[in-house]
């Protein structure tokens, strides 16, 4: 299976908060508007980070939001996501290798509805697979 | 300031036995050689991530290693780094709007002695800054 590094996910108390200190500190600016996703229960934006691979700002949008706990841990570097031709045959491909799923494949609010599946490495590292759409 | 996000750092208990988990999983090939960085105690070596910016393992190298309490509490992602024309500048820059300088300026093995920079932002995200060379 190839991926492409699609986005890096970062969780923020605030996204309206966190975005201008990407702005002002290091000339990184949002890129998209504050996107709600009732399925995983955040809210979501995009900063721009002068490369291909954007930075996705992850607020909880519910006290039960999977990222709620990762939060009051501290925060910051979450996931990275990858792009894939068809996340249903990768997450078969990684489940046989050892993965973990943690969220089978479900559309994407941010993404337009395509999939986005979360699964943990046997590295304990968490990562995202968005499906490639028509669109890329 | 403007920067351009030049790799994900990600600290694991061993390259030789996390890289081939990257390939075997996401089609992620390693792109360097294991590189020993004296200042930050540390081996590094570059996984391309089928984007610009290429994913960064780190391994401690000694046990006063800067990320060994990291890797001590799980690993994983540990920091990005932005691309400065400046980093002399840009450090002074971050320091004045409110950052926490963790290393000052110094060079860095595994970019032929380009200088880095270690900072935390306001919201607690460390930071890496590289100085863009005249070979890029």
């Amino acid at each position: 299976m190839k991926s492409v590094l699609h986005h890096v996910g970062i969780v923020v108390s605030s996204i309206t908060e966190t975005a201008p200190l990407f702005e002002r500190l290091l000339g990184l600016d949002l890129i998209s508007d504050i996107v709600v996703d009732e399925v995983q229960k955040v809210k979501v934006a995009f900063v721009d980070s002068g490369s291909a691979v954007p930075l996705e700002l992850i607020e909880p949008l519910t006290i039960d939001s999977p990222v709620t706990k990762f939060l009051k841990n501290g925060g910051g570097l979450h996931h990275l996501c990858y792009e894939v031709d068809n996340i249903e045959q990768a997450v078969g491909d990684l489940r046989r290798q050892g993965a973990i799923v943690v969220c089978p494949p479900v559309p994407a609010a941010a993404f337009s509805d395509k999939k986005i599946a979360f699964l943990y490495m046997q590295n304990k590292s968490l990562i995202e697979l968005v499906e490639k759409g028509n669109d890329e």
